[in-house]
């Protein structure tokens, strides 16, 4: 018997990504030496982090200029001031502040700590953070053309970061950005082995499997930022779509 | 090159559990069907469904005496008064309530929709509801245990189940209970590639593979409700923890 199966291997030996770096070309050139070749049913994921370093969404905190509500908020947060402000640019709404903790909803629509406003992994953190992509589903396409024309073949890319959650401890993939995967997965309609109607329409299929992946690419010095993925995308056969897709629309969220 | 990898097998086969009856045989045939010869570094996930339904945790809907707090509540929620009784009884608080929305959290300390309280998969779900296992720990445990009486080898045990998002749509895996995995992984004091301090000290480890293992159960009639997985496990090494240890404290919930 065969079953349904998935295989994850994330990439040994990336070099260090410098604003201005073409990612395909060192996607490309890892693949080969782990000799995996590339089919259209793969899905390629890519942590954040690279990809803004790729992009150069680099800051200089030195050059922060910070207003009154971020030096308030962080007296309550307890953070930095020019964090909080750069914290604050990239969001439409503060969600949770406490010491420590601030949650808000990024201007993509993202609701998570600090903005994804970054200072691990990266070079002169004391004075650089490292703000996410502008746009993560186009950055997505971007790099699933390049690696069209790096590989000939045109695996899906999912561009992954990592979240905390209200209830639970320990942070968890989740997909940002993505390109030729269904990000969800609808079985509104379908029966149950009882012949009943489903209850759950959707099911969060990029980010199942990028809370998966990002197991596998580490948060430290071991860090993997990019996994390859095998088995199962073409049995699933939904739509393609953006990872914005899967933010629960404003008018949904019982938790603001 | 190798890299880090994992690979998830979803089992075909498995006959449909009734009360009573033991899932280990179960799942050691099916394994052997598989040519899977399991090591004491794979994880078996198992599907909460299949554990209830062992475990005899249906209940039947035309015993439950409905209270006038359950009845006011099903008309906020636009649910079965009978369902949103046993609901309320296997919740120690209700987080929020919308038409067709009913968020409690359970006993257990979970935070979830309808307090894990199902319909889906299972026979006569016009009269019959399913429960959660009464204690998802311990009945990983037993079943790591009895497991090893069948296989000889012991694997690690993660009863998985799907759970909605406040801010993204879709349903995720989600482990509610664990024997021999370490749930959550410390990385305090874990320097970055730059040598700095990661701010990031829990990785939500059984979560994360859950959630990639509940994609290939799949919710509807071709539900395959246990997943094998290999990879990964001794390089991570933390210590084994149970899925309760994952529920964050009541004192930090920013989101009651």
């Amino acid at each position: 018997m065969n079953g349904a199966s998935l295989s994850l291997l994330a990439l040994d030996g990336l070099p260090e990504i410098e604003p201005g770096m073409a990612l395909a070309p060192v996607i490309a050139a890892a693949l080969k030496r782990h000799d995996w070749a590339p089919s259209a049913d793969d899905i390629v994921f890519v942590c954040q982090k690279i990809v803004s370093k790729s992009e150069n969404r680099f800051l200089d905190l030195a050059n922060v200029e910070v207003s009154e509500e971020a030096r308030k908020l962080a007296v309550r947060c307890e953070k930095d001031p020019r964090l909080v402000e750069i914290i604050l640019r990239e969001s439409t709404e503060v969600i949770r502040c406490a010491p420590r903790v601030l949650i808000v909803r990024h201007r993509l629509g993202l609701v998570m700590a600090n903005a994804g406003v970054d200072q691990s992994n990266i070079p002169n953190s004391d004075s650089h953070v490292l703000l996410l992509p502008a746009d993560p589903d186009a950055s997505a396409a971007a790099l699933r053309e390049a690696l069209f024309q790096n590989l000939g073949a045109s695996p899906a890319v999912v561009i992954t970061d990592t979240f905390g959650r209200p209830w639970r401890l320990g942070v968890c993939g989740t997909a940002i950005g993505s390109s030729g995967i269904a990000t969800l997965l609808d079985r509104r309609g379908a029966a149950d082995r009882f012949g009943r109607k489903l209850l759950v329409t959707q099911v969060a299929v990029a980010d199942g499997l990028a809370a998966a992946a990002t197991l596998l690419m580490g948060e430290a010095a071991e860090g993997r930022p990019v996994v390859i993925a095998r088995g199962l995308q073409r049995a699933w056969g939904g739509k393609a779509a953006r990872a914005a897709d899967v933010i629960r629309p404003l008018i949904e969220d019982l938790f603001r």
